[in-house]
This record gives C-alpha cells, structure tokens and sequence, in this order.
C-alpha cells in the first residue's frame, strides 16, 4: 500500500518524518563538508606559520620546508574543491542555504587568490604581517563556513557537536595567531603594550572558546583535551607567556626564544588536531546514526499507520473521535473517553510526534544559544557602523580596542552597545 | 552565458540568491494557507458561538442559523482541504517543514472528525462546554499552523506580519472564548469565583495579544484596529464585563444580558475580520513584492557577474587580489589598495550580499522573539510533566491556575519556573 492511499492526515504524519529524514541527509552532506574544512584550515595554519618564518628569516632550509607544506595544503585544497563543486546548487532547498551558499562563495574566491598570493610570498613581495593577515582572513572565511553550518543545523544532537567543533576550531585558529605574534615579539627580542595586549587578548579568547567546546563536545573529545592541557608542552608555553608579558623596551630577552615558542605552539596545534579529528568521527557517526535512525522510524510509522488504515476499512475500529480538553492546550490528549481507538492511536502518535519535534527545536536553540556570542559582535559593529558612519574594519577595531582598555571579553563591549542602543526609540515600531 | 561557464565563487553567489528567491516563493504559499486558515477559524467561530446557543436553549431559530452557518463553515473547509491537498508533499525541503506538515497533520485529523462532532450536536449528545472546547481545539490546531508559519519564515518583513497575524487570530480567539465564558454567566444570572478569574485572565491575555500586534502591524491595520476600540460596541462590552466581575451568587443579574453581550461581542469579533482580512492582504502583497524583488536581483545580478567574467576575459582586469585585513573580520572589504577591479568587484558585491543577508537573519529573529512567550510557556509545561509526572493538561491547568491565582500572565509563571529549574545542575552538559 502506497502512502497515497492513506488519510490525508497520516500522509501529513508520513511526510512530516520523510522532511526530517530529508533534513538529516542534507546535514550529513555539509558535516562531510566541515570535516574536510578543518583538513583544510589545519594545512593552511601550517602554511602561513612557514610563510612568516621564511618572510622574517633569510634561511633556505624555510623555503623546503614552506615547499612541502605548501603541497600538502594544495591536496587537501584540491579535495575540498572537488567537494565544493560537487554541491547541487539547483537543489530545492531552505533559504537558509543562502547564507551557506554565500560564505562558500567567499571561500572559492579567496581559493582562487591563493596561488597568486604563494607567489608573492615566494619573491619576498609581502611582509610577515601581510602574508599572515592575507591567509588569516581564508582561515576566517573557511570557519564562517563552520558557523554557518552550526547555525542552520536541525538536529540537536549534530548541532551541539557543530557547536563544540566551531569553537575548538576557532580556539585552535587563536592559538595560530599567538604563535604568530609570539614569534613578531620574542624576534625583536620584547613584546610592546599592543603585542602584549595582543597576547592576553587571544589567550582569553582561547579559553573561552575551549570552555564552550568543553560544554557541548562528547566525554572522550573533552578527556583527549584535558589530558593536553597537563602536558608538558603547554605548561612551557604558559611560562613563555608569562615571560613574554614581563617584557618591554627596557627588559629584553633572548630572540632565539622564538624558535623555541614556534616549536611549542606547533606541537600543541599539531596536538589539537587530533581532537579535532576525533571530534570530526563523533560528527560524521551522530549523522551516520542519526539518519538510520530516522530512516527505521519513517518505515515503522509507515507501517503502523498501514495497520490503523487496514482495521479501519476492515471495519474494525470506528474513526470517530472527540476533541474535549483544555482550551489552547494544542499537545495534549483528549482525557475525555469519548475517543474511539483508531482516533485515540492516531491522536497519540500525533501527540508524541508534536512533542518530539517542540523538545529537539528547544534542545537545538540552547546549542544555537553559544553561537550567539558571535552574532552579537557582528550586530554591534554594524551598529557602530551605522551611527558613526565607520567602515566595517575600523567598527571592529574600535571595538577591539575598548575591549583590550577594559579587559573586557568582545560580547561585553558588544552587549554594552547594543544595550545603550536598545535605549533609544523602540526598534520594534518598524512598519 | 550560462551559469556553468562561471567561475565557481560566482555561482555560488548566484545559488544564494537563487535559494533565497525559492524559500520566498515557499514561503508565498504557506502565506496563502495562513490566509485561508483566517478565514476558516472565523467560519468556525461562528458555528461555534451558535452551537453553543443552539445547545443551551430549545429556540428553533438557533437551528435555522446554526445551519446556515455550519454551511458557510463546510464551503470554507472544502476550500482550505482542497489547497492542503495541493502541498507537494515529496517536495525536497528543510525540516523545518516537518512542524508545519505535522501541525497540518493534526488539522486534518479533526477535520475528518468535524461531521461527526457536528452530528452529535443536532442530536444534543454534547453539553454547550463539551461541543465549545471542541471546536476550540480544532480552532487551536488551525492557530498553531499560523505559528509555525511565522515561527519558520526566512523573510524578516513577511516574518513581522505573520507574528502580527498570529497574535490578532490568537487575541481574536480568545475574545470568543470570552463571550461563550460571559454567555454561560450571564445566562446562570451571575459569575461565580472561577468565571470571574476566567474572564478577567482571557481579557488579559487579549490585551497582550493585540500589544503584539499593534507593535508588528502596518500603519493602516494598526489604524483600523485602534478605530474599532473607539466604537460604542467596544464601550458597552467594557461595561457589561465590568458588571460580570461584580456579580456572585447574591449579586445577580438579569439573565436577558446573555443576548446582549453575545450580539455586542459578535459585532466586535466580525469587525475584528475587517483588520485580519486586511493584514491577510498585506501579507500576500507583502510575499508578491518580495518574490518580484528577488527575482529581478538574482537577473541583475546574473547580468553583472556575467559582464564581470567578459571583462576578465578580455583581459581588461586580472583577476589576482590580496586579502590584508583585521584577523577574524570576515565581512569587511580588504582596505589595502592591492586589490584588482574584477576581485575588488566581486568581493564589493559578496560583501553586500553577506551584510544583507546578515540584516535580515537579525531582523527576522528579532521579530519571532515575540513568538518566545508561547514557546517558554511549552517549556515549562513540559519541565512541570517531567519533574511532577503530570499530564499535559494537568501541568497547563496548574499554571495556568498559579498565574490567576498571582495575577500574573503565563508567560511570568513560565519564566519563574524556567529559572527554578536552570539554578539545578546545567543542562548544558548532556553528552
């Protein structure tokens, strides 16, 4: 029996599962994505770690090294390309695939800057500073990629991993960028106030990206994690932080101090990934089981629904059914035992399909709820943009800056505006 | 030119547009049924208030209407059935269609169940209260569709009509829950304790609903809305409730007042059609323009793309630039001149289109936190069912009892709950 011989209301009940099953699929088909993303931004950290060595330094052996890892980077860049492309784009799909869309738009371009911008490093036509920011902002559009896709994830459970992942990669990408600007500070042999403001600004933005991954990620991913804190690696990086933040124009220190501070931070973001492929398997499983699952419950509804319509025509139950409880109290059961069985049966699976789909919404907002930090910040600074008529990076600088001077978290200084903004005429009395 | 000959950074731009265009059209036809289903829950809160007469009396004439009535009621229903039936239920979608199907689902259930309820009516098997929370519960069913069509709409303009629809049908309801609630007082010469504390908190809600309301709506419902409080028929029901509150069992009233606040109180409900017959034509012109509008952008831009990539390969422009700004500022524009016209172009353009899509997701989610307060007040049924093992609609009546017994709205109850239950161990941390 096919569906369509069905009541129109368990058609409903039917294609209500089939759009679940349908979400799942479309989710496993960007956490592939995701996963082959943080392939990608780890190559690239490698990559740009070496192109600021070899832009700071004269030495050859940098260039073999740069070289090397410059074609590992374009294997992985290769693969993510092919599974890029591969992206129906025609596919009927939610507007929400919009913002997705366009962050991979950003992405494929910044791509195809990418082999002009390896040439320019090799002759030594950029700075440090330049070819660092340069592959920092790809490493930036790749992560908004992950955002987004943790932010228009459906399922609770994948999106709760989505979120634990987004933030260990992007806790992972600050630590990138203190090793740059460790290897900027211990080179010139002391760190001034911005660089030492620097230093502290990314490592409590470190920690509180980890202290969210720590929330939403799985007990093995979190242990992994915790047993690299107590190693010995990071306790000597924390001391070279400390050291680093005593230094200043009058109190210098040795500059080979840098080699040893990029050795350590390469161990400990070499070491990182290895969460993050343990992470990504979590990821990859939860979409494995989670379609399965949906999968087995969309031909068991089928099938019990089958059954209900099989006994109705067959006489054998009545589809009368009376409706006899509390005014606006959509979800629950009629208690009034005017219900006859087959309507009783159907009602309850109604019920319980109601109530699965309100408590996976809520359990997938609270996950949605940590990426709001984010979304907080973009909003503040396209406030300030507005009203003071900043471009988009000086908006964010001024706000970077506040937050150093105040040794305020960015969401601080972005909720303390968008607060004072609230104040204002209400923004409500859009029409 | 087509879309395949372009570089892949530009189809993805496209196939954002493209997929914002398609959830708009998506989203047009939920519009439609939301109209229609406005139009049905009136047709049946008719029927409704005249079953109720019907039941309560042995007037012959109530029969004639209620008849008449019931007829209007079925030609709607057939329409609305008809336009269910016509929603592509293979449609390849996101699952946030799978509320919507399921809600759907649900209606479609009770509406198979309506000849029967309405059988049992003429054969007067039902108490008045037995045949109103019936109805009111199909009523409910068709209102909760108009939830998650505003809960899940990716537009922030048509977002903001929906969220003010769904509150002037639910302040709408609950004004013909108060004249069924005055017509069982009035009739019996008086209010007793729990009729008292049910009108008072069904004027309440209905003062909350059309707050909303007036702060989503256009100028003109809005004006509309704010002319009907004005009327005579408006002022003589303030005053006719303000005698029911002051009855009791040794202070009666004239049991004739029955008829007159049902004819005041059905004059006020019609007249209320006026303003959602009107929003209903906003929100259709509102879909027509926003679908008209995408569809010229995505042929706009499709013009310029193609234009930019005859350029490029004219060789006019080289399509090498750098990227050099703030590290994890994804969204501003490299300021550092190295930029070519072509990459310039295009990230101008990807920019804009990133801004716009970020504004509207800020937008729309202001407006559906509106929608929060139902969500919370489901919240914390289910957190009293789960903690208390109580039924659902046992847990809904003991809160909704805490809120008349402290003359708070349900909404406040809900949130002291919610906050009770977050000082416990953090949900957060679920594996």
């Amino acid at each position: 029996m096919t569906d369509t011989n069905m009541p129109p209301a368990l058609r409903f009940m039917l294609a209500a599962r089939r759009s679940e099953l349908e979400g799942l699929e479309g989710l496993a088909q960007t956490c592939e994505l995701v996963t082959q993303i943080g392939e990608l931004v780890h190559a690239l950290q490698r990559e740009r770690g070496y192109s600021n060595l070899y832009l700071g330094s004269q030495t050859p052996a940098h260039l073999t090294q740069l070289n090397a890892l410059t074609q590992e980077a374009k294997a992985v860049e290769q693969r993510v390309v092919v599974s890029f492309e591969g992206i129906d784009l025609y596919a009927a799909s939610a507007s929400d695939r919009a913002r997705l869309f366009n962050r991979l738009a950003y992405v494929m371009h910044a791509l195809d800057e990418l082999p002009g911008l390896r040439r320019r490093i090799r002759d030594r036509l950029l700075s440090p500073l330049e070819a660092t920011t340069a592959l920092t902002r790809l490493i930036g559009g790749l992560l908004a990629v992950v955002f987004e896709a943790a932010d228009t994830a459906i399922d609770p459970v994948i999106t709760r991993v989505l979120v634990a992942m987004f933030n260990f990669m992007q806790g992972k990408e600050l630590a990138g960028q203190e090793r740059a600007s460790g290897v900027a500070g211990f080179s010139a042999g002391y760190f001034d106030k911005a660089l030492r403001d620097r230093i502290e600004h990314l490592a409590h933005s470190q920690e509180r990206c980890f202290q969210i991954f720590s929330d939403f990620a799985d007990d093995q991913s979190r242990s992994l994690w915790r047993d690299q804190q107590g190693s010995a690696t990071v306790v000597q990086i924390v001391r070279l932080r400390g050291v680093a933040l005593k230094t200043s124009e009058t109190e210098r220190v040795d500059p080979t101090l840098s080699e040893l501070w990029f050795e350590l931070n390469t161990l400990r973001i070499d070491a990182m990934r290895a969460v993050e492929i343990h992470l990504a398997n979590v990821l990859l499983n939860n979409c494995h089981t989670s379609i399965k699952q949906a999968r087995a419950d969309l031909e068991n509804h089928r099938m019990l629904l089958n059954r209900l319509v099989g006994l109705q025509s067959a006489g054998a139950v009545d589809q009368t059914v009376l409706f006899n409880v509390q005014a606006l109290d959509l979800d629950s059961v009629p208690q009034d035992g005017l219900g006859h069985h087959l309507g009783r049966s159907v009602l309850d699976l109604l019920q319980a399909q109601s109530q699965r789909l309100l408590s996976a919404n809520d359990e997938r907002d609270e996950a949605r709820e940590a990426l709001n930090e984010r979304k907080l910040v973009e909003r503040a600074k396209r406030l300030l943009m507005d009203e003071h008529q900043l471009s988009e990076s000086d908006a964010y600088e001024r706000m970077r800056v506040a937050a150093m001077e105040r040794g305020q978290r960015m969401v601080d200084v972005a909720q303390t505006l968008l607060a004072f903004a609230a104040g204002r005429p209400a923004s409500r009395k859009r029409p």
